[in-house]
């Protein structure tokens, strides 16, 4: 999607980005998902969103590869004080031909552990997509939201643009 | 996203599908995006859509080889008597770990040229989609649709799950 160079520079600032990004608490950090969040109870997270089963470490390892590989890029908050991922947001970044060969971005698996709600995590970590989405050039950020999570992301600037349909197979 | 081995047979066996759609006009055909629909007005096909303008052929060049490589898949319908792209759908494929590391098929950009409409070529389009999306072993597929496509995509068996957000940047 970038040249290996460009995205070197992209992660350098971003990473920049999320070191200042301050909290009250020190030991909670911002940074992309790495390898070893699988034993950071990585999806015991992800099942505050939907099922999401623990899988076996070679598993997790080869998908985690796969993803890197692809124009997926997901951003995770750590409680450092107790090893944990307490909060982990995904970016997809489309390529298109029209909008003059231009770049979505897609938010998705947005997700705060129940533990650590009413802390603004959820802002946080959209705040990290759309700078990150600035950053790449993308001309929009679309996601798809439940009815009660509109309010929350009209408040950080999104609309409501389409109906969000569904097939499942 | 799939083994280069894995990708030949799952393409093999979609062309095989393409070609079996029937259509009374025998001009019409079913097929991948190729590098040359540059010179079959695709852009002026993107056009019905939303603005997108005609890039130099270099740059289209690097955007189709960018896309090629990544898990994204392009449908296009051709009218072969007028050389001629006259329908298009974009299948995105996203890796998740949620879902026993599941698939998600992301549909956009479904368009069916102005001279072309009334003539199911966009059921069509989805339809391919579908078997696709299926045969690559996707959980599901999603896509934001304009109010007016509801009716469309509820006929193909799309439920409304959700709302369609966006933050232009």
């Amino acid at each position: 999607m970038l040249g290996e160079k460009e995205q070197i520079l992209l992660i350098t600032d971003i990473n920049a980005h999320l070191m200042n990004l301050s909290f009250e608490d020190e030991n909670i950090i911002f940074r992309f998902l790495e390898e070893d969040d699988y034993n950071k109870n990585y999806f015991d997270l992800l099942s505050n969103l939907t099922s999401a089963p623990n899988p076996r470490f070679e598993d997790w390892r080869e998908q985690f590869n796969k993803i890197k590989k692809s124009p997926i890029f997901i951003f995770v908050i750590e409680d450092k004080s107790k090893s944990l991922i307490v909060g982990s947001i995904t970016c997809l970044i489309e390529s298109k031909f029209i909008r003059n060969l231009g770049k979505v971005s897609h938010i998705e698996d947005v997700v705060v552990h129940l533990d650590y709600r009413n802390k603004k995590f959820g802002s946080k970590l959209v705040n990290i997509a759309v700078h990150f989405s600035k950053k790449l050039g993308c001309y929009k950020i679309i996601l798809d939201a439940r009815d009660d999570a509109m309010g929350f992301y009209q408040r950080l600037g999104f609309e409501k643009r389409s109906e969000g349909m569904a097939l499942y197979l």
